[in-house]
């Protein structure tokens, strides 16, 4: 399972002031631990930093560090959102996933932490 | 009928966390007990687990056993949320129908069951 | 002017929960009483039922009486409105009426009953 | 059944060069003749004039002609064809329906005449 | 500047319900004071009468009436408003102008008075 | 199988002319002979005529009597092709069948016969 | 009616081959003659060079200039094509006018000077 | 850093009502200081005025003088909020950057200023 | 390198006629031979079968063995037009992969074997 | 100007076969040489390779060396193209720059070097 030690970290250049910041990464891939197939989806993440903001370049890394693991929807989406949070002790954080159908279904997967902006 | 036996559950694996689950079936046919005729829709579920998940592939298989069923649209989508509701007894849940057109109106029905999430 | 006997309605097969119900007529047309020329529309009827339900091919039937109709968008809206209202004593309903456009300006009309769903 | 004596036409103004003119009607209805329930479509027109063009108010009113008429797709477009090329001889013409689904099919019919542009 | 004896009102049919009326020019035109260049946008006008109604084509010459004037976008979109709500005292109105892109930005304006529905 | 006698064939109403007849069925399942699962597509049918056209209810009949027919893409759309040219003896056909994906590739397959038009 | 003289010209930097030169502009108004109503449109222009292109910013200027002007969309399109044609002698030119609807038909003009590319 | 006397404002014309006003910089472009590569993404400037309203072709110059500064997403977006809060102290002030993906991640940041709007 | 083994194939059905086979695989990836970061694109395979057909199922896992291969994207659609040319011997084959952008730019490429259908 | 010579190229992986690559630049900036205002556009490359291709970090960096350039349309297009041809001799060429509106005109110059694929 991929290392939150890959997550990096800046100093929130405004740490006085509420604002949102979201990245979203439409290129996600992992392994279904049933099947062996590969799952495809988009990874969004949305928060209101406190003291400290995840480093782009390191969020790609981690999530691409998903690439050959077994692991399901529910629990790799409360993953990475507890690896987040760990790493940045947001105000608020949400964490989605989308993932691409089978067999006719397609899902998505949604972690909220703290209480939601207006 | 289908029989709601064909639904399996998994343990939530974060069940100290409510956090939003959605399985989108966008190929979804019934038949119209009037004429014979098929029906075809989208069904969707979103629920905020509580002890319990339903299994995806279940899911589909229950879904699918509808093939050949005979049923209106309100009498189908009150039938699966009562199914999905005595299956996982979620902390809250809403189940979602929309039906391609007949004769120049298309429709859907909205279940929702327990407390909105905000 | 169609004739509200037009409409049927039936039990609501799960009275003692309240869910949505809509219904969308894409291919709505009626006359203009000034000019005499046609007019193009969609109707949306949104409802939560109390006992009874709109039956859908009625529902069809009556909308496609307005055919050769002269009446203005205002008051079609709030005709329509209260034919349904007056059969099925919804617990809350919506209809709104959006109309191609004419002279380079398109319209819509929406009356909505009963307290809103959250 | 519409007269063709309802089309105008005007001088075409450039009769020494071959250009392309289209007329789309996109708010086409006429009636079903087999279940009386109305049709919804779009019209389109393109032809090369020769001496000749149609006058755009009263191409309108002749298809607004059609909508009490019950006629079938491929008679209605091929009678609107053979009015418009005896109204205007054109070096070349194209005339096409498309037409809303009737259940789950949904129609097209395309007639051309003369020599198609390269 | 357009004057506003252009707009003519009639009666509300159905003064005893709260309901909303829109109307969308999407053909809108002025001139920019600055450079003299046109400019182009959408007026959206909603609202929720009271007694009175905007009649249609009225409010149609009243818009085409700007083709000419050099007015800023600010000024226009309130005194839009203001001749509205003189003409009709509604219980509510919207009055937003979109404009196309100029030098790579677009703009929007939007004036509300009164309560807004909810 | 379904039995090609379900579909039935009007006079062609203008034999004299080559025109383009074009119906889409939207709604098309059938069921995967490997595995049992429903298989749901878009059939799509352009023919010129020559003394016969087929009748569109009938052809909606025909397609869906292969609801619970397992039978590969290939095999189906050769099959609809031949028994639709058995039956009208067409100037120009074109068949195509589009399916919805499995395991992330969707496919396509079209057959054509006689000489296509320009 | 605007003054061709308004059009200016530059060396094309590339007389010794052939290539395309496509300008869209998407805000076009005029009036309509019969009735006073503006016409709203794009104009679409392609050509290959020979010895001159058209400057843009006049032929902006030129295309404003049409905006109080009463023309048919036939004459308006070819008046356009021969002023260009006049002005820059092109190898090949296409003048192409599409106009936003009127009374549900909305309509195009087209116009081709010398041998098509392929 | 782009100097913020670049912006120049005007007195608000409807100072004792509150409305919105909106600009969307559609082509802004500055330079990632880790990679010295171009980023590319929409600034969109939303608020209600108080006394002083900015002006367009000086919000555009100030942009644009971004084309060449390399700056980190958190750090401009709140630059660019805090300059144009400084300058016009506006009753409510949203600042959003929306930018294109790098490395298969696209990112939002978005600063609200002031109490939002209902 | 994935081995070319993996593919497998079954006759073709009607040998006897031409027809068009697609397979589109959206949700295809490797890695960029260069900086080991993964590429993600979808691969469309078109051809006229002679005597065989490939199996969809082994082409799924086929083109999932690229899953972990550094390869170019030049190489790579060569490499998949060989192995299925060999394969197969179609009459005809058109092999296309279409990338998703990395620094701004997107690519595809394009490979065509024998004489392309009309 | 930019320098060509930052343009790098490799060898063709398959000489012996005609193929097609593309690489689409959606994020090209240069500058305007009248107004010294920014313009922003999309540069698509399409050639078949002779004996070299184009190494696409090079030609990422060489269209950024435009970013600060003073250039018109026609002279960029034709240059950009001139420089790539010079490199690579491809045995045929496409190139063609698509720019975002200015003054409600928006502009396309498309460069074809060598005979065009069927």
């Amino acid at each position: 399972m991929p290392n939150p030690t890959l997550l990096e970290c800046f100093d929130n250049p405004s740490p006085n002031r509420d604002y949102l910041i979201e990245h979203v990464a439409e290129e996600f891939t992992s392994v279904c631990p049933k099947t062996g197939h590969p799952d495809f989806g988009t990874v969004t993440l949305q928060y209101i930093p406190s003291q400290l903001c995840v480093e782009l370049k390191s969020l790609k890394l981690y999530l691409q560090a998903f690439r050959n693991e077994g692991i399901f929807y529910e629990a790799l989406t409360n993953k990475i959102a507890d690896d987040l949070a760990e790493l940045m002790s947001p105000k608020w954080m949400l964490l989605r996933t989308d993932w691409t159908g089978r067999g006719g279904i397609r899902s998505s997967i949604e972690v909220e932490l703290g209480i939601a902006p207006d």
